[in-house]
């Protein structure tokens, strides 16, 4: 018998320019304020060879990869994520903190650029198996979001440049999908920072409490 | 109702070495010698986007990626080529001669860099779904293989550097494949170019030839 791992996974999921990045800054923050060790994490990503994968993905031609091939990329550097970090940092106790997971593929390549959802969970339950033990969905309002989403200027403006409509329906599957899942919380991303990290530290507490 | 393609897909499999690149371009050569239109290619590899995928898994350090993710890459370039090369000529009546295709990652990710085969099967099922209408076979003497193949420095040598014994292992695998499988003809690759070529062409007139 191995001992059980003591670490938590928690992500963040929510339209781009939600503040997924911010928060889940402020959130390292404040757990590494109370001792615990924190492995700040991104999807797509968070390990050299997945970082790679990113690169292959992202750059170039929108339409160089097919929905298909694209999900078999984004599982490959998701596999590679899970693999080199996150599963050592929670065998160690750490808390993994991952801004974005599967549940944007979900979305993304699920719902929003093709059809394609029972494939995507087919491809995770064979390839990965793992959910955060928390989600926090950063529920925001689209039409400020892409603003503050395209100010970012990242170079990696593939989805971030679907439009408006695109970003309300993307909101309404990030909120089933909160309605739908017991692991997720949702966030009212109104207000300041400082603001929607309160609320944040709150689901936190009452989700994962017992462990905090 | 569309028309049904007229175009056959062949593919070359065996150990390093047993001269399945030679072979899959003489065959080409014979069948444009008979005035058909065909596409030669190979994988990893065989499209823009799969080459690029190919040089992602085969340059660097070995142990870069785990089994796991390298049969997801392997799967995201096969995906790409078949969506991009493989499926566009075939739709236009031509012959696709592929060097190597599914069966590699069959034999050397699912069975002997790690024992991942009914992973590989489920993977292919879900996201290829095709085999090719004629699988050529090369049956060589490792010990004569194995310095053909080291022989030509290609600089992607992970797979050619396992040695020996793991070249009669494989061996042994590709023998049991063709016998399980009717798409298989196993091709004895010993001998002249010119001999081996031969008995291919009397193999793709026996099990093609109604086509041919």
């Amino acid at each position: 018998m191995t001992q059980a791992p003591t670490g938590r996974f928690i992500s963040f999921e929510g339209i781009d320019g939600s503040g997924k990045s911010t928060q889940a800054r402020l959130l390292a923050e404040a757990l590494r304020g109370q001792g615990r060790e924190v492995v700040l994490t991104r999807e797509p990503g968070g390990s050299p060879g997945a970082e790679e994968i990113r690169r292959l993905v992202l750059e170039g031609d929108p339409g160089r990869w097919s929905p298909e091939t694209e999900i078999l990329l984004f599982t490959a550097a998701r596999r590679d994520h899970l693999e080199r970090t996150i599963r050592p940092a929670l065998t160690r106790g750490a808390v993994v903190i991952s801004d974005r997971f599967a549940d944007s593929t979900r979305m993304y390549q699920g719902s929003f650029r093709a059809n394609l959802r029972p494939l995507v969970d087919e491809l995770h339950r064979l390839m990965i198996g793992v959910e955060p033990d928390l989600t926090l969905i950063l529920d925001a309002d689209p039409s400020s979001s892409l603003s503050r989403g395209l100010a970012r200027q990242s170079g990696e403006d593939r989805f971030e440049n679907m439009g408006l409509a695109m970003q309300e329906a993307l909101r309404e599957g990030f909120r089933a999908l909160a309605a739908a899942e017991p692991r997720c919380a949702l966030i009212d991303a109104a207000g300041t920072p400082e603001a929607v990290a309160a609320r944040i530290a709150a689901a936190v507490q009452a989700r994962l409490g017992a462990w905090a």
